[in-house]
Order: structure tokens, then C-alpha cells, then sequence
């Protein structure tokens, strides 16, 4: 803790000075780009990927960036996600695994997490992505590292779905208002992946991101 | 959208090569310093506030900073906690309310979160922080800058009360291998407050940090 | 009751005979060609209309033909849908919509179902349905018959989204083994209409179903 | 998919016509007959059963005619089951058991839905019935045939008890409006059966059928 | 506290020596009588009432001796039928209401019980009881001292309802281990009534207790 | 049942007329000391042990003595606390655990409670205890005398923190308007141990009971 609070000590004698102007107007209220949610991981810090400033990612962090289909059980993961769409009205919303995730590796190896119930009640949640792994990709058992790549990638797609299931996603969406991005980040090469609808795949992140959702239902004439 | 990608792309020039090594090394594994909890919101950094660096901060983050106790409903918040708990086997958990927070103002403004039914079920949580506000301090409804900066320090107090309740926690702290704190952040002056124990009160963050919990029970002479 | 009793006699004197050798063959096992998830609803008879025969069409009904996302409750819908897809292995699930439907007038009617609180519990599962019509057909406030025909389209997606997060059924789409269908029956015309991916429109009914969902991931080249 | 489309094909256009004032009759609204409960098993088509027409029969499918006590989950069964009762005023429900049924043979053999967690979570409201076969009828674990057929039967038993613990039905029966029957169709002979409560036992469908619920408590005289 | 520290400190100098030895024997274990569900209320003392000595009654105490449906949250409840039926085989189970309960009046007046949000979800597992006073007895508005005393007596039938629910007991009832009974006892005249089935009254307690399931299912010759 | 029936016509005959003005006083409202939380075991008696008279205990009684944290199921516990907080205004909460206890018992020996589901879904509100035990007194292995004895003190404690987190309970004592108070009762030797917070300790209870909970916030000065 010494270590925590000696940078606290530090942020407030050498950075907050350059910071005070914009935290003062951030006082008014927040209008974050994005909803960011990724893993809690320590070793991925989404500010500094995104070279962003505070004010700018509304971001949710648990283990496995897992979301709960709507209804599941109304958690925190669910208020965030119409906190962010309904209240601060966000117009895209990333999704980002990570490699060498804990949580996707105890999806794949129930017994490292056997004396962590909630972790395997919490997983449930990614019970799609087990599944899939499981029966499309029974020929990736013997490369363990690729499995639990392949396995971050379709957590992110699952999760996605799942996004898709809350009221104010799927409202915001239907009238093109927000669109969805999944995304993996490789922090030990410093790469993002992006899946690409069109070609159904995840490629490196290009320059202008093309969402996951862009469908919108042609509205009958009326 | 744009923005956050050109900001991951100067991430990748400018910064990562400085990273590489770090980045490295913790492909081998994670062994943060502690367990941060806090806010999903934009204006709040962690890592910038405690100058700390990829692998040292395993950080939770959703709308309230809010804990529902242990069994109430195994979602992302029981499944992370116990995973920083037992797992990465952290000695010491943050929760970190901040200043405006707009779930603690949702709290005491019902129908500002009249239209949002997930943020409503997820605040039930904190329905012992809005019963000792509305119980202990009616006579703060004349000051509402003042009732809120109360209510984000009861709530600290109260989510910590229930972060006691998951087992991995409460045994851990039985046996003195982890300590519990509460802060609250205002950042638009850079302060932290601690909550102190002893004086019973939030105090500005020392260079030691006196933890909430330090009690352990003596076991019996056997 | 009487007819009721009186109907089955007149079944076992007068067709039984007929379908006898086609029920002995099923004692050996179903094979059913399709999952049939539909409205409780007595105008709706999904054999009749399909003109099947006993063993091809496996039925699911409850109030609203809702499918609650996967985990929310494990209720009856997520064990009959494991049910179809993983131990009878269909191919095709149809979510079927009705004109005239009295679950989706009580969504957009609350006080209708108010002394009703079971309905409204399960209602909650149609809340995206809500929302959408809502927030974005607010122009069809004024033409009650046409805002209830689209809230029933509405909802065929919406429940076809939920759909997709139950397990068995993304792992069966995800390597081509499942197909989706949206459909809406008008039964005072007999009009069936196919949600159609491409037009993003609810169409007649086609002789070839085109499914609503085809796309499967590309699997990396290993 | 190709056989269904056909089939509605043809019903439009050589079954239709004979229906259509029936159908245009119910444009204003359903007077069903009763609410019939059976299991999605493709071998059982309730209308065709019972002669019944469009209209007739308001009819809830799930896997196992499995029906959870109120307050237990909140989910389709009880909605469908409010909503007969209250907003349809039906004055009988069946629940109808079948021979062969795959939900009760997985009750016994749990092994056999080892792959299929929400099976085995919703079973988990014939755990009465697993347990009254499992302790009082030991004697039949030689028997499979019979065994299941026994399960089959006091299944049905089961689960009226748990209808009678939804308020609309315990209401409507305290008041004599409602009667409640469990039958059991043995698909492979055409034979219905019956429970007879003064007999205790399930006897071949009579012509008058004499329901399991006729007490009606005795108000005091005021 | 004062009068609870001193009341024990006078049990031991005064009662304990009579009990010793009968308190020694129970260290073998348990053998209780009954299992007698009461209210919490503080006027009712189930040992004094029938006289019984340490040893002989389990109790189980909650707010208006509500007994929730199996698998509704598997709460005390469950688990303290379960435990007496199964582990302490206990043939008799008796409800006990009892004059003047405060929950009953709360089921009848919600208004007061607003600010008792947990109160007021607890009264949901006493819904069918609210529902049939509602709609069958609607002449008794007048006279809300009978309407509280019917409201105790239909509770406790329909928590009798839900009782057998239970799996322990369902299948216990089944062989005839397990009797069950419906009571409601009159604090200020001292009066026990007990629901005699063949009557469809409450009347008072005999010698002989009457109880409310005798009906074994016959077993099918085999 | 017959012993349970006489011994109230006993009560009836010899004790009621002595009680017969306290009851007719009751009549008009409860007033309690105290609300006391115990277990079903038939061995305690709370009356008796404090030696108090009908409406001066409000009691709890569900196996193991546990108090699942606030918002968990929201079953009984919480119903019967709020409503003896709020309601009642009681001033003082005893947590009483007891010696030989079977729910205890059960927790640290699940095989012997594996044909009891709901006993098993219960004790997840003791996982905190038995996890402390676990991990914490592993020397204890050898003793199991001693180890239950333990586990029944730790989950007095791990009670009394979930207790905390119920409003009702935090906002009273965050007021000085609430103690809170853990014991065991030791009944084969008549003894009680209250926790002592200061020295950390189960003593034997003294003539001033010196409760769990004395800390109030010191309430800013405004
Ligand atoms: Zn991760
Ligand atoms: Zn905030
Ligand atoms: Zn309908
Ligand atoms: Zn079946
Ligand atoms: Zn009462
Ligand atoms: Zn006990």
C-alpha cells in the first residue's frame, strides 16, 4: 500500500497541476466517447492503450470482461451498461479481451478455479464460449495457446450477443445510435485485433473502425 | 471512435517500445498490489492516480462502486474479488467513492433513475447507504452538495461492510493477510480521503495508511 | 370438460386406427424436424398449420412465445431449447409471433395485466420489445392496430437475440448445424410472414425459408 | 424447413377457407375451453387429441409438463398460467403426463442430461417426484418400463400440487371456479387416464370426468 | 439486555440443576417430536404452549410462519423442513398462526409496510393468501377484525399447500411417515384451532388431532 | 401429536388463567427486549434460558442460526429483521449459536448432508465460515471436539457481519439506536459465552453484557 499511496502523493505534487483546468470543468458532468469494457486484469490499463484523458472512456472492468445477458441477474455489469447508454448516451460501446486471460483460462480448466465458487457461478456466463470451444474447435486440444486465444476471440463475440439482449443496447442500435466493437488486445505486442463482420473475422485494428453492428431495421413505411 | 483509435495507434508508435520489457514479463503472470474498486466513471483513472504501471493494480470497476454482498447474486463483483483474493492472493482492497458521482446521486434521486430499471435494481445494494442518509442526516436535506459528499463516504463504509461477507475476504483478514480501506477521491482538487478507524472519520490519505480492518481475532490457546 | 373428454373419445374411436402404425413407430423415439416456439395463445395451432404429423414438430409454448436469455432463470424455455438442440439435435428453430396478441397488447398497456404480477414478471423479458416500440415508433402512437403488429414483429427479434445466448444454440449456429426463422402468422388471413435478413423486412413467406441467421464465423486457417 | 413451408402452403390453400369465419370470429378475442399443460414431445398434439378447434384450447409446452411453484422463478409457466386464470377466466386445466417421456427418463437417469445444465436445472422441479419414486417405489428398479411409467404418473400428481400454490388458481378454486385434473396419454394406444382422487389412482378417462380438486373450504356463516 | 443477562444467570443458578441431567442425555443428539413453524411474535412460545421440554419441538420462526414453495429461494425455510423430515424424521409438521399477527395485517394493509421493502417481498410467498381474501371474501370489508382472523386461517392453508411442495415431504406424506397439521392458536383466550380436512373448518383442537393430509396414493398392484 | 395435544389442554387447564391478564395486555401490541436469532435445534429454548415471558423475545429460528446477507434471497431472515428493527424498534439483536449443532455439523462435513439440497444451498450463507475454518484452524483437524466448537463461535460472527449489511440493522446502529450481540450456548452445562470485542474473545457473560457493536460515525460537524 506504501507503494499506492506514495503515487498518490506524487500525482498530486507533479500531475494535477497540468489536469486542474480540465478536472474542473469535468465537475459540469462526464460525456464519455465510449463504454469500455474489458478485464481486470492488471495488465491492461484501457486509458493509456487509448491515449484517452480522463472524462473521456466510461469503463467497466470484471473478471473475463463477461456481460450478463439482460434479466440474468441485473448486476452491476447491467446498470453500467444503461447507465452509459441511457444516461450518458454513449455511441459505441468496445468489448475488449485480452491474451493470457485468468478467466478464460479457468473457463477452459474448471479445476483451477474449483475452490472459487463465484468465479465458476460467474462463468456461467461464458458457458456459450466454453461450449463452442468445446464442440467446433475439438481439434485445437493439443495447442493450448492457440485454444485460449481462439477462446478470448469467441468470449468477445458471445459477449457481444449477450450485450445485445439489454433493453437500451438493442433500442439504441435499432434506431442507429450506437454501434458495438469487438475487440482482443495482445498487450505483449502492443496489438489490437478487431472483428471484422464482413469478413468474419478478427483483423488488426485499421484506421477507421468498422463495428460489429451496423444493421438497422428498415422501419415499414407508414 | 475514431479518437480512441488514433490514440491506440500513437500507443503503439510512441509508447509501447518503452513498455516492451514490462509488457514481457508479465506475459509470465500478474501480481498486483492490490485490488482497487471503483467507479465505472470517465472522470475517475486509478492508474494515473496511483501512478502505478501495467501488473500493478487489479481494478474493478462498475457504476457506484458498489459490492452486493456475498451470495446475493455471484456476479462479476463476488467472482473478481474472490478471484484477487484467492488466486492472485492481493494483502489489501481498495473501494474508492469519488466526488459527483452520478449513481450516488441517482441513489438519492429516484426519479433521475426512473427510466433506468437496471440502475434501480443494482442501487437495492446500496439501500443501507440511502436508509442511513435519509435516517441519520435529514437535517443535510437543505445542503444537497454536502448530503451527497456524505452519502459517497456512507457508501464506502457500507460496501465495505458488505465486501466482509464473502468468505475468501473474511478468511483471508482473519488470518491477517489482508487489510481493507476506504477512500473517497474528489478530483477536481486531487484530494483522497481515508477513512480512519480509530478517529471514525475520513481523513486526508497519510503516507501510512491505516487500514479499516485490523482487527484479527486471537484464536484460542489449543 | 365435457367436450373435452368427449373430443378424445371421438379421437380414439375415429382416427386412432388411422395413425396407429405411425404412433408405434414412435415409440422407438422422436425425430422431430423442427423446434415450434409459439404463443400459448387457442387461435394458434402450429400442427394444423404446418400440417404436420405427430413426431415432426417438437412445441414450446408459453405466453408471448418469450425466450428468456440463457441464465436468467433456467426456466421451462432454456430446457426445452437444450432439450431440442443438443439430445434431438434440430435443425431449424422457428420463433413464431401471432396477430392479435393479447401478452404483447399487455406490454404496451401495463394497467392491463396490473392485477397480473406473474405476467409482468415475464413481461420483463420483452423489455428490449418495449423499448424499442417506445423509443422508436413513437409516431405510431396514434394508430394502435399497426404499433401492435410491429411490437409483435419487434419482439420475434428480440426473443431471436435472446436466442442466441442460450449455449446449445450458438455452439450448433456457430458450425452451420442451426438455422433461426422469425415468423409472424396473421391467422385471420392464414398469412405467414418471414423475417428476411437481407431486406431486413418481415416478407411472405417463401417455398425456400431463407433463415435469419446464416452467417458462421470463418475459422482461422490452423 | 422445406416440408414446413410447404405444409403451410398447402393449409392456406386448401384448409383456410373452411376456417376462415371461425378464424374472423376470434379477431375478437379467445373463450378457450380449458388450459391444457403438456410436454413439447412431438408425439403429442393436444388439439388433434382432444377434436378440438382453433379457440378451444389454451395450450403451455414445456419439456416434462413440469410446472414450478410460484414465487420459484417467475417464468413462462407462471405467466401463461396467471393469465388463463385470470385474464381468461378458464375453468379447467389439465396437466397431462405422457408414456415415453424424455424429461421424466432423464429425471431417472440423470446421467443421461449430464451435458445439458439447464435440463437438469429445470428437473429440479420434479425433485418431489424423483424423490418419491426413488424412496417409496425401490421395489420397481427392476422394472424400467413400469418404473417410468410410475414417474410419468406421479409427476403429474407433483406438479398439481405446485399449481395449487399459484394465487390465481388457489383463489379461483377456494371460490369453486376452477377445477384442476391430471391425466396421463399413453400415445402408443390412444388410452387416456385419469387420477381419481376418491380412488387415488389414475382410472381410463370417463365420460364425465371427475377433477382432482373439488373441496372447497366451507366459509364460516357470519 | 439488562433483564436477558439477568434471566439467564438466574436459569442457571435456579432451573439448570432440575435439567441437567436430561440436557446431558440430549448431547447424543435430537429426537423431537414435531416440527412446529410458527410466527416470530414475541407473544407466542410454542414450548410453553404445549407444555414440552428441551428436546422435544424443532422450531422454526419467521415472520407470519410463511413457508415459501420449494426451489422459490431455497432459503431457512427449505433447509429446516428438509433437515427435520429427513435427518431428524419428524412425522408430524404443524403451521401454527396465531391472533393479532402483525405480518397478516401488513398482507392486508401494504401501506404499512412501505418503508419494509424485505417485509413486503416476504409477503409475495403469502400472495395466494391475499388473493383469495381479496376476491372471496370481499364482504368482510367491513369488519376487519374477522378479516384478520380469516386471513390467519387461510394462510396457514396455503402455507400448508406449500409445504407440500417440498420434496422431503412429498414423499414422506406419500408412504405415510408424515402427517400434517394447520393451526391457529388465540394468545388472549388461550384457544387452539385446528383445519379439520373432512369438515373444511377450523375447529377447536380435540385429543385426538385430526390432521390435514391422511390421502396415500394407492399403489398399483404389482 | 398426542403428547403435543395434551400438553396445550394442560396448558390450557392449569397455566392459562395465571397468564390470562398479561395475554389480555398483549392484546394490544408486542413490545419486545430484544430480537433473538437461534436455531430450530429442539435442545434450545430461549425462553426458557432467559427466562423471559410471552411478548418480551422476538425470535428467529431457522437451522444453524444464519442471517444470509442483505438482498441474498430476501426470504424470511431479512422479513423477520427489518420487521423487528423498523417495526418494533428492538434495541438489541443476540445472535445465539449453540453447542452439538447439526448445521454446523453439516458444514464441515458436507458427505453428511448430500441427500439434503436445500440443507447444502442453505449452508452457502456459512461458506464464509467454513472457509475460515478451513484455511484458518487446519491444526484442528485432529480435534473435532474442539473444531465444531470453533466453527459454531466463527459463525456467530460471520452471522453478525452479514447482519450488518441489512438497512434496517446499519442505519440503527449507525444511530446508537442498535447493539448487536453474539453468543454461544453451551447447553449441556448451561453456560453462555458472549463475544467480547475488545479482548476478541467468547467469556463467559457477565452481569453487563458488553455488546459486538458500539462504534458510531462521528458525524461531521456542519
Ligand atoms: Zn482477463
Ligand atoms: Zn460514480
Ligand atoms: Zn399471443
Ligand atoms: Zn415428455
Ligand atoms: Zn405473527
Ligand atoms: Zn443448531
Amino acid at each position: 500500500m506504501q507503494q499506492l499511496v506514495q503515487g498518490i502523493h506524487r500525482f498530486q505534487r507533479e500531475q494535477f497541476s497540468h489536469d486542474k483546468k480540465l478536472f474542473e470543468t469535468l465537475v459540469e458532468g462526464q460525456h464519455p466517447l465510449a463504454l469500455f469494457i474489458t478485464c481486470s486484469d492488471s495488465r491492461i490499463d484501457p486509458s493509456r492503450l487509448t491515449q484517452t484523458k480522463p472524462g473521456e472512456l466510461f469503463i467497466q472492468r470484471t473478471a473475463g470482461n463477461i456481460v450478463p445477458p439482460y434479466g440474468s441477474i441485473l448486476g452491476g455489469e447491467a446498470a453500467t451498461i444503461e447507465y452509459a447508454v441511457t444516461a450518458l448516451k454513449v455511441r459505441d460501446i468496445v468489448i475488449c479481451g485480452h491474451s493470457h486471460c485468468g478467466a478464460m483460462a479457468g473457463l477452459l480448466s474448471p479445476e483451477a478455479v474449483s475452490n472459487m465458487p463465484a468465479v465458476r457461478a460467474y462463468l456461467q456466463h461464458a458457458e456459450a464460449t466454453r461450449r463452442i470451444v468445446e464442440e467446433n474447435y475439438s481439434h485445437l486440444l493439443s495447442d493450448p495457446a492457440k485454444r485460449l486465444t481462439l477462446t478470448v476471440e469467441e468470449n468477445v463475440l458471445v459477449q457481444l450477443e449477450s450485450l445485445r439482449t439489454h433493453p437500451s443496447v438493442a433500442a439504441a442500435i435499432g434506431r442507429g445510435d450506437l454501434k458495438l466493437h469487438g475487440w482482443v488486445y495482445k498487450f505483449e505486442t502492443g496489438d489490437v485485433f478487431a472483428f471484422d463482420p464482413d469478413q468474419s473475422q478478427f483483423l488488426p485494428l485499421q484506421d477507421v473502425a468498422s463495428p460489429v453492428s451496423e444493421q438497422q431495421r428498415i422501419l415499414p413505411p407508414i
